[in-house]
């Protein structure tokens, strides 16, 4: 489960939290001779050990301490505390079936009908166990009988965009146009874009956002636009402990995902890379924040 | 000629206008039989004809209708017009040779010993006959003995940056950086580039710029960051009868170079693409436009 999510086949902050969950609970399960207090060590290293794989993803923290704290509360018999953790995970999982198809509830009356939505990276199923956070208003708008098309930001380096979000929409039979990162500003020059709605992976108290890197300079398009840029996430994903946007530790990922491609080699040796998987967009270029608690605007000031 | 140019095997404004006067001569070689009449009209078609493969790079038209010009000012014999083509060919690229260097001279003031240059694309040596455009002031910086280091945005599509710029720079000894188009905000929040520099397709007479894809939010990252955005850019890539970046028509290139890279396919069939080869950046976010005949600035006024 560290190597899914470390390389990325298991992404998107919600997903990712359900399979940290799943995968603790995969990973007990070749310790069945454990005793209660054997088991809850290991569930407090396993945890700390798949919590670290992805530390800018708040979903993953909040994902695996929502566990601890039932393996510990429930301390009886190392089999009530197995189940107990399967019966949790279960509920992270359909919790998030339900909170994806509300923050769309909330979100629907921002996505109009004819609406042209631009998206960023992969904010949509194959990032949840639902129908997605940035995408779950279009897909709303879609069951309402409205007409909406999307232009996907291909989203590099690893091209979620063109990859995931391309392929999921195509799936929902909806009208999808992807693009290089770089030419999204073009497109809301010639007036071709009525909103922006990205997901995130980290909500600070003030409402700075950190998702995709190329989340915060889309933002700085939308603004000079004039076109309303809205984040779209779980309410888990607000993290009051973050009081702004420059506390977030950013992730640095591999240099190799931008030398080479497909197994094509396009940069020379000798070159360095600089290659942050996130960025940070302050709130006071987010129109609104939509979760499943309802949308939220600036300025922000979220609790716990 | 024609090919090389439309499958940007030649690329860059200024080695397009070279190429082109080039690609005539040799064009003509092959009708070594013609009347002189017959030989001013193959001169017309065969400008018309190379001209039309990028009609965004100004250069290409300018270099074309210089050629034309020296053709019917001649106008004597066929064997006279084809040497005076030769000569008018080979002046073009020791004039471009001169012209880069010029470039860098008026630049060089801008590039204090320890810049951290952010550039897009490729306008250095690989783009002109000489040691280019966006990259002589930092050819020259190094020269005078100056610590210079450079960011290159990698440039999709077609990798330019990460391709060219990046092997051009490790081959003159200059530390340089890739990063994703999408990746260069942060850098700037980062406090990590003093300033931009970037080349120019074609400059409208009140200073908007029609550059590569992504100039334009590069522009708008800078200015969101208080960074000088420079654009460096032969005189000749003025075109004062174009008023304003509205009335440039901007070309758009093959889907298929964001569904697939390297023979990778990369996006689900059903999926449509926009791919703007060019985006226009305005006057206002430009902090000044370094040619070979000086330093403009705003409010720009360019004349013929």
């Amino acid at each position: 489960v560290c190597d899914a999510i470390l390389t990325l086949a298991v992404r998107g902050a919600p997903a990712i939290g359900i399979a940290g969950a799943m995968g603790l609970v995969v990973a007990l399960a070749a310790h069945d001779a454990d005793s209660t207090p054997q088991l809850l060590a290991r569930v407090d290293d396993l945890s700390a050990r798949i919590g670290s794989v992805r530390p800018t993803a708040v979903n993953l923290m909040w994902a695996l301490e929502r566990m601890r704290r039932v393996a510990h509360a429930t301390g009886e018999s190392p089999e009530m505390i197995r189940s107990a953790l399967r019966r949790e995970a279960d509920a992270i999982l359909r919790e998030d079936r339900a909170m994806c198809r509300r923050i769309g509830e909330h979100g629907l009356s921002l996505v109009a009908d004819g609406a042209r939505v631009l998206t960023h990276c992969n904010a949509g199923a194959l990032a949840t166990g639902g129908m997605g956070t940035a995408l779950a208003p279009v897909y709303l708008a879609k069951e309402a009988g409205r007409t909406v098309s999307v232009f996907a930001d291909e989203t590099r380096p690893l091209l979620q965009g063109s990859r995931l979000t391309a392929w999921e929409l195509v799936q929902a039979g909806i009208d999808v146009t992807i693009l290089a990162d770089n030419m999204a500003a073009s497109l809301m020059r010639e007036g071709r874009v009525d909103l922006v709605i990205v997901g995130a992976d980290r909500i600070a108290a003030n409402g700075d956002v950190a998702n995709k890197i190329g989340t915060f300079p889309l933002a700085l398009a939308a603004r000079h636009h004039g076109i309303p840029f809205y984040v779209a996430a779980p309410w888990s994903t607000v993290d009051p402990a973050t009081r702004t946007g420059a506390e977030i530790v950013i992730e640095h990922r591999d240099a190799d995902e931008l030398m080479s491609t497909a197994g094509w080699r396009n940069a020379p040796a000798g070159v360095s890379a600089y290659n942050p998987a996130f960025d940070v967009t302050s709130a006071e270029l987010i129109t609104a924040i939509i979760t499943d608690r309802g949308i939220a605007r600036t300025p922000y000031h979220f609790a716990g």
